[in-house]
């Protein structure tokens, strides 16, 4: 896919476009399945089960704490941390901005996964108080960048009413501010520093209709934070395999209840790593 | 299935029974496909993944909001509200007695689904406090209506141990008392607002060892409320889909697991919608 | 597998080791599926459902119950108790002792899940609170048995990093302290009472890549003790039940996602019994 619009001019002209190294992608799940990297998944989500699952069969090791005093002691423990605004409550909200603090602080590079925001307040809002603790990658759809980048989204509830690229200048710009990498999902994954801008298409249009599925991606970005050497390749890996083992299991599958069973199949055989 | 009595009176002779038009059920599912009601389920149920995966299978757009503060302010941006009682605690309560008073304020119906209530003061209790708020729908199994009632359901535990037709009377006069429609969930599904009962027979006995298919099922009801002309349409269309898809799966595979992996690439394939 | 080390010496010299009768277990699991006994399961676990439809599957009535006030009056209900301390939070924390002493008071017998200690401070002081309300079971890995007997179990978030017969020594010491049956998961299963060790080999590495599977064993147990004769007997019951199963359905499918739709039909049809 090329970025650029019709009249050739690209949206972007001081960024580098280019497809990621698949060298890179080999020995990063490499890495990965080496290591199991301890990754801690602070979530509320419906898909939780699912994010634990996708860990496990690519290889890592989740863990998903959520007293208060547990959740400060794992962020050192840990070596990446997911904070996802899944079901956030008043009182998980709490927990979610000590986790990043404590992770910052830690040197414990995390994710932030702002679901959902742009559609309510108060999420919006504690996005933005999260944010101050730097996070290593932010991921989201394009509504959801557009909305942190303080732009109207357009959102319908959790799910995306624009295409990715449309994000893509606000991701750019956001990455410069925030020294965060961006990934913005959808039907082309875009990930970004600010200065390259990495292209990752694949995947199956039956991934829009299984809950947790962007979830599980946030958590793999978070483990591979654990091994790979830079956010950009961390990012750029779990998106791959996201798009590789999404369009192979979508493909050989006739709908969302089968899909995942052979997505998590799939993920566990990954570079001849079989389960078990 | 014939519910009157062996004698040939019916229990309930100033009711109409009858057969829900296959016409209305065509037309409401192809609503909802085109639409995708935007849903706000309430719930902390166990089953909460299996609710939204039915949702978005079926072509509706579920959100499980969390926070006090945006469970309100979301009861007027969905078009349809769930609470669900599964797994509640004292915190939990406060919230959905705010969603049900948000969603009746702002004119959103809702679906109240009193899993196991009857067994347990304190939900019991709370279900009657839900009840100022006018549901539009309640949905429960045999055990469920009677406690609603105020009779003896017998529940052990979720389950219920008498049949649907047990509860019909309770259904009928809690029908004319609430001004809700009511579902009885069984082996047949009556679903009646009081003057019309609507039998629905149909699943499969598997459904029962499958957790959250019942919540699941009032996340529907949920979801065709925003679609649907008359909550007695979209109770029923909701009830049709789980007793049409389920029974094929049920008789497709061989136990629960296969079971739900069948039943939600079907619900993904009604009406020749395919997923993705 | 004997666990006698290779000098020929026992590590644990006045026990007896011996593998479960058979005729145990298919008189334990025949009653379960008759009974269907309800069991509640205390937990967070982002397992739970897979707790629940492994109760289920098997023929168990399971409950999540998550109100303080129900929390304690379903104690007296129930048949048996599952504490388990996966995701827990400070407020849980309080419905678990709740929860404990409750069942302790109405002589409910209960399991012990002691998820992820000696990682966590937290929950390693709370594990020791727990202990004094008399589980009858208590179940971990090798790194959670040992840091119960309060030692370095090396732990690796949730996961063991030492063999099961590593913690055989300290098993049966707590087992004679705490007056609990211990079961030490891992490639080999370990019960004991103090006195008689049980060896259940069985199961397959791609449990370890599905999460939630050590919580639902930890359920079925509780599940066991509401009809099985003895607690060494219910501990047993459940360990061989997914040993079997386990086994099985780990060989006849290629990854984690195709591993659980299998073993939770092949937990339907234990016994002749098909599901529904």
């Amino acid at each position: 896919m090329n970025i650029a619009d019709d009249s050739g001019r690209s949206p972007v002209p001081s960024t580098v476009r280019k497809a990621w190294p698949h060298s890179d992608f080999v020995q990063d799940l490499a890495e990965l399945q080496r290591v199991g990297p301890l990754t801690h998944c602070n979530s509320n989500s419906v898909g939780a089960a699912l994010m634990a699952n996708v860990l496990l069969a690519v290889g890592a090791s989740p863990a998903m704490i959520a007293a208060r005093e547990e959740v400060v002691e794992f962020a050192a423990l840990a070596s990446g941390v997911l904070i996802n605004l899944a079901s956030v409550t008043e009182d998980r909200a709490d927990n979610l901005l000590l986790s990043a603090e404590a992770a910052q602080r830690a040197g414990t590079p995390w994710v932030f996964d702002p679901v959902a925001i742009g559609v309510l307040k108060f999420r919006t809002r504690l996005a933005h108080e999260l944010l101050r603790f730097k996070p290593a990658v932010i991921k989201g759809n394009a509504s959801e960048i557009l909305a942190l980048a303080g732009l109207d989204g357009h959102a319908k509830g959790v799910d995306a009413t624009v295409p990715s690229v449309d994000a893509l200048a606000s991701a750019l710009e956001l990455a410069r501010q925030s020294g965060a990498v961006i990934v913005i999902t959808g039907a082309v994954d875009f990930v970004t520093d600010g200065r390259q801008i990495i292209e990752i298409p694949g995947g199956h249009p039956v991934m829009a209709r299984v809950t947790g599925t962007g979830c599980a991606l946030g958590a793999l970005i978070a483990a591979f934070l654990g091994v790979s050497p830079t956010p950009l390749r961390a990012a750029s890996a779990a998106a791959a395999v996201f798009a590789v083992a999404g369009e192979q299991a979508g493909s050989e599958t006739t709908g969302p209840g089968s899909f995942v069973v052979r997505f998590l199949d799939l993920l566990s055989q990954l570079g001849g790593v079989q389960a078990g």
